[in-house]
């Protein structure tokens, strides 16, 4: 184990304070409040294309913290590897939780290693927990959508998770899908520095939908959004009405549904569009007048009618 | 998942933050350095004398923390569960991480919950990461051990990696083997108020042994240990001997290393056996000089030996 740390896991992260073999890592956490967050990456296959395994569980928790408005600092890694597992594989996807890693200005300072029998936790797994600083007057939550605001989301959906079930299953093999996996702590600071964001959130698992669902239900409002306005990519959307899957409920890892107040819209946006990860943002709906926690889809029709949530998950395993 | 969440985890966490649903959670640290810390449990199997998965994920993070004279403040929880896991077996769990989290005066600010395909995570894994205060001037570290320095340990070693191998195996049907798992930080406060701790280790996987050893290595100094007062009760010594175990190199979970000032060494002793986790406290060896980084171990015919590390674990899935 000591071996396997020190000459596979350690040279890879690239972070001389994980060598002191310190039971914790002491940091230092400027002013402001802290947040904190926790995620396990099961994401079967381990590589993918647009990301991997190592990749996600660096985009997905750093998210998290920037959907709190939190810039990340911290991240600790806690690897569970099957016996047998290829020294290949972990070391690529260990490169590539250090590449993003660097990409979102977050230090690994603390880790765990534990190793399974051959047969348990398909590969591996990863879980990472994210400490980040919240500045005063930055914070940002799921419930602070109002009546009036434009919802904003920055691309196209449903990328991510067409991708890892396109690269599961093989069924199309020339599809071209691709994860749309991106640290997005950059764009939400970009955003929070053109105007005040009311309400965030990640549409990971459960897709768009459920993070809609999910700030109607958080935020005491009611949200209308415009079938017409989600962007989906047309090898998604195909691959989508092939499988019967609705692209609405298909996760993603680089997106960001936003609330902001409508004299504040065309401000973000622009900001939104000139960052690398904001290109393609776009306005879906706005928070209405109507019973609190529901969501309407307006359809390309003009007629209206409610969201309804799959019962269960689409796609299992997608992160 | 949601009713999953909302009816089974978050009621025996008894904690009312988690129900905001938010991607991260926002805390408050006083003012002081933070100590973070990370563990993947994936103890076989998942309940045993003395403990259970739940109990161990707070305990060893918590020790974790402690070991750095950290104040254990916030926890996160992330569960990766086997599907067909029964509900029974993970309230049990829930129950005692719960439990414990009380026991142990840290808050679950946040989690995540994962299900992979049966045949896959054993029943359950689970991940714990720790965040903690260290206030000013009460830091301590691994490579604070120095020459003449005494070495204690708070009581009996090889409990637990003893009682987890019985459950697992039952080899010993009526043998009286009970995991010493225990949070820590109490025990460590006391210390603290006596006197100040020039090093601290928690002897978990490769025990006592493997613990001397990193504390030798990591301050630069060579430690002596007397093998006649290494307190070991007799079941796991008859059942260590049956195996052609070496109790010191048997995985502990609520045992810690301590080496302080031989003036200090009294006080210490005394604090420590004034807590219910340090009733054995005892001596167990000293700082001497000598090539850095080994460990030496009297005999009790007064002889000296190094200390050998075993290649490879003696007992995986211990924790």
């Amino acid at each position: 184990m000591q071996t396997l740390l020190r000459k596979t896991v350690f040279p890879v992260l690239g972070n001389e304070d994980l060598f002191d073999m310190e039971d914790a890592a002491k940091v230092e956490v400027p002013e402001g409040s802290v947040a904190l967050t926790t995620d396990s990456f099961t994401v079967k296959p381990l590589f993918f294309p647009g990301g991997d395994i190592g990749k996600l569980s660096i985009c997905g928790t750093v998210n998290d913290l920037a959907m709190r408005g939190a810039k990340p600092l911290f991240m600790t890694l806690a690897l569970v590897l099957e016996e047998g597992l290829s020294f290949n594989k972990l070391e690529k996807a260990l490169e590539s939780v250090g590449k993003w890693a660097r990409e979102a200005g977050v230090k690994i300072v603390s880790g765990d290693t534990k190793v399974v029998e051959r047969g348990f936790a398909d590969g591996m797994y990863i879980n990472t927990t994210g400490v980040g600083v919240i500045f005063e007057g930055k914070e940002v939550s799921i419930r602070g959508a109002k009546e009036g605001d434009v919802l904003i989301i920055n691309g196209f959906v449903g990328d991510h998770g067409m991708a890892v079930m396109n690269a599961r299953e093989s069924i199309f093999s020339d599809a071209n899908l691709s994860s749309d996996c991106a640290p997005l702590w950059g764009l939400v600071d970009t955003m929070q520095d053109a105007a005040c964001l009311h309400a965030l959130r990640d549409p990971t698992r459960g897709g768009l939908g459920a993070a809609l669902k999910e700030m109607a239900q958080a935020s005491g409002c009611h949200l209308e959004i415009w079938e017409e306005d989600i962007p989906v990519r047309a090898p998604v959307e195909a691959a989508c009405e092939m499988l019967g899957l609705d692209p609405l409920f298909v996760a993603n890892e680089g997106k960001l549904l936003c609330a902001v107040a409508p004299l504040d819209a065309d401000t973000v946006l622009c900001a939104m569009r000139s960052h690398p990860y904001g290109k393609e943002a776009r306005i879906i709906g706005e928070v209405v007048s109507g019973k609190p926690g529901e969501v309407t889809v307006r359809t390309s029709m003009g007629t209206r009618r409610p969201l309804r949530m799959p019962s269960g998950e689409q796609l299992p395993r997608i992160c």
